[in-house]
């Protein structure tokens, strides 16, 4: 059945019967003019939305309705992994096209709770609207943090190592492998590998759990998530922070499949690792002392390898990686949503 | 010049530059990976996202792309009104084509900052996204409230007034004439009233201070803003109440001007007033003995009319609005974004 049969109204509610859970803190969920929530005393909100939409940010033919419902909520969880927050709830606006299945939208909405729970958020509003034009969902999420465990983009020290969570490739990847076998399947990559490169493409998991070790440790500096790709975001930092960044190519933690499948379709793997977009790993700043006591406190406590990835350098030295001996010019090479 | 022209990043730097304000609560601005923001202590935060998409809720034929930044935020500061609340944050989303028009962007942009600053609000975040389909513009407001201030749709009790502030029919009449207006100039219309109904329809005010005296009263039990119409939004107060609405046709106050173009378009006023969505006007139910004189302070304190146009009943009695010595059944006449 498509959305035609179904009225907006019947929608709305069908919808809140999926979305439904309670939180100490929710005063007014869904079906008023607004919600309402409550704040931990002392704490500052933290606001961020994230649009997606369907052809550009994701395809139906590459991932399930769940699977694409999990992946936008994630993006927005990461936003609040970036500042050391705690996400708390969220709103989703969606606009579908007249010929959108409702087990679609089931779907969506189930992968955006599966997500959404497992990090202890609520959905409490939204807005649904019809489109000529292609499914677009946008999210904001509200999160939560103590002012002083807040970490910016602009924290960033000429001295202090760049550190990453996590392994890079894998959702590029992932996206690359499934390009490619839209043409004919694609024989040689191991079962493994391709779960692997997939799910970090369909599936990604946010780091608050991380995000909230690396803030009580007291000496990051600044943080942000990669959902643009490593160069385009650490250089973010670099810009924010008024510094140079250098990075060093040989300790990129370029995942093992994500490397398998780079070289069966013949991509570079250093750009691989470079470029890749939406991994929602964390990459930080961390006074140089420190930095590998965190990296081993953080796989310690979440079973997450975190690596020293390069050094924040002053900003005259500019924007660096280092490969093999070369020192080349460091430029974003992640996606632009209006040059292509 | 079109977006085809202008990456992401610097579309982003210039819109950074026309939203920027200043508020003592805003903590972290646009530019990190969330906006971070300061509560009143002890206040509920409130939260609502509207979504707009060309060709559906707005058309650049009938508007100057500042009126439809306007009026995009306006409708998510009504929504904040529709509580009794204080508006105060704004995320904003926009999906723009490839040939949308710099120039476009910067009203869009001058628009809703317009109307924000008047009522008291700064957009500290948003997103930007290329698009295949229609322009599509998604706002979410935050706005804060003391828990004991809140006005629901669920407060009504049989016996209590329903009250409507300023006058009805004037949006819908404005969008009547520009339809019909496009297939051949109108005669027979008034200066005035054409620029009165045009205004209803391109440049709504949210009714903000108007709802904080309802709040103050404490003879309030619920409200909503009329944003799918009187006939539709009403019932939301009944059903969320649990109670049964008598509205009395001969009450409503409808829009002289608009009255003359329903004249002139051949439309029936009444049914004019009951279903013109996007007024923005707000519907409450008032305690009996007290709505004449919440009627009058709110004129009083604002200049706002404020006209008593129907009853709460008991649930049994069903939802009716009379007309001459007829009672009809009441029913939603507003917009449904899925059945056309």
């Amino acid at each position: 059945m498509t959305l035609k049969a179904y009225g907006e109204f019947d929608l709305i509610q069908r919808i809140r019967e999926r979305i439904q859970g309670d939180d100490p803190d929710l005063v007014i969920g869904p079906g008023d003019d607004t919600a309402a929530v409550r704040h931990t005393p002392g704490s500052l909100s933290l606001l961020s939305t994230d649009t997606f939409v369907e052809g550009l940010d994701f395809l139906e033919e590459f991932s399930s309705w769940h699977q694409i419902g999990w992946k936008c909520m994630a993006a927005n969880v990461s936003d609040i992994a970036a500042m050391a927050g705690r996400p708390r709830f969220a709103l989703v606006s969606m606009c579908l096209p007249d010929e959108t299945e409702i087990v679609a939208v089931d779907h969506l909405c189930d992968g955006m709770v599966d997500l959404a729970r497992q990090y202890g958020v609520l959905i409490i509003g939204g807005d649904l609207s019809g489109t000529p034009g292609p499914l677009t969902i946008s999210i904001t999420i509200m999160g939560e943090v103590a002012p002083n465990q807040v970490i910016r983009r602009s924290g960033a020290e000429a001295g202090d190592r760049i550190c990453v969570t996590g392994e890079l490739g894998g959702a590029e990847a992932g996206l690359r492998l499934l390009q490619a076998s839209t043409d004919e399947p694609l024989n040689g990559i191991l079962p493994d590998d391709y779960a692997n490169v997939l799910s970090r493409h369909r599936t990604p998991r946010p780091r608050t759990e991380e995000g909230r070790i690396i803030a009580d440790s007291g000496c990051v500096g600044a943080m942000i998530d990669i959902s643009d790709g490593l160069s385009a975001d650490i250089l973010h930092i670099g810009k924010e922070s008024g510094v140079g960044i250098a990075l060093d190519a040989s300790r990129l933690p370029l995942n093992t499949a994500a490397a398998r499948t780079a070289s069966l379709l013949e991509i570079d793997p250093i750009s691989l690792a470079m470029n890749s977009g939406e991994e929602f790993e964390l990459v930080c700043t961390v006074s140089r002392a420190q930095a590998d006591t965190l990296c081993q406190k953080v796989y310690d406590e979440t079973g997450t390898r975190m690596s020293v990835i390069g050094e924040v350098v002053p900003q005259a030295l500019g924007n660096t990686w280092l490969h093999g001996n070369t020192t080349h010019q460091l430029n974003a090479g992640g996606y632009d949503h209006f040059r292509k």
